[in-house]
């Protein structure tokens, strides 16, 4: 791994354990403000702006809140100089979900800017397949 | 624009235009030998490896071939030395669905990888959102 994919993975788990402790500041800490985000539900075009990404976790930590998983299972990351990008696969769902679909994984792709030294998340794109 | 970004650009269009005409070869002319596309369907790890990509073509070539749009509507491209990653919403479906669903997108994230002079797709994630 090179300085900057260790970068970039310190900055995804440190990202999934702020989400797993539901603390919003950490959870947006290194978004651009253009951040666009494909999120599992509408809108179509996506959640634009950090003002509008930090709007969308309350929902989401309720449901961590009951004890919902958030797992990073593989993570691969390719990083030029100022641009990088990275795929992920999660276990995210309630104990009942993922006992009724254990196979069930979130899929979650990440771009990433680099300003100045510091690797910052520009797009993030989230979904579960449709059957 | 940059010129990265321009030739980036242009491989996207080639490829969406390569779609619409049902042209197996080049669709997959501008990936990498181990692309990892994210798709609509399962399965959950996504689909591995250019023979696995291209198998899934056929069967979305006959939709095409029932007259369902996809064109691209909006594209963003960041591009540095050796990586890039790109965004964009698509009008995908047939005329009975877009007309019951107008609003309707696909979300596609892009990563790419330049070999020499060379741009190349190495990563696709494709989505609907789930309502």
């Amino acid at each position: 791994m090179t300085e900057d994919q260790i970068q970039i993975r310190e900055l995804v788990y440190r990202w999934v354990a702020a989400i797993r402790a539901r603390d919003l500041d950490a959870v947006v800490a290194d978004h651009t403000d253009d951040i666009v985000m494909f999120d599992v539900p509408p809108p179509y075009r996506g959640v634009r702006g950090l003002a509008a990404y930090r709007d969308t976790w309350p929902t989401f930590f309720d449901f961590i809140a009951t004890g919902a998983f958030f797992d990073v299972l593989e993570l691969d990351i390719a990083a030029g100089d100022r641009v990088a990008y990275a795929y992920a696969l999660l276990r995210c769902g309630s104990p009942v979900e993922l006992t009724a679909a254990p196979a069930q994984r979130l899929r979650l792709t990440l771009g990433f800017r680099k300003d100045g030294d510091r690797w910052q998340v520009a797009h993030e794109h989230h979904s579960f397949p449709h059957h």
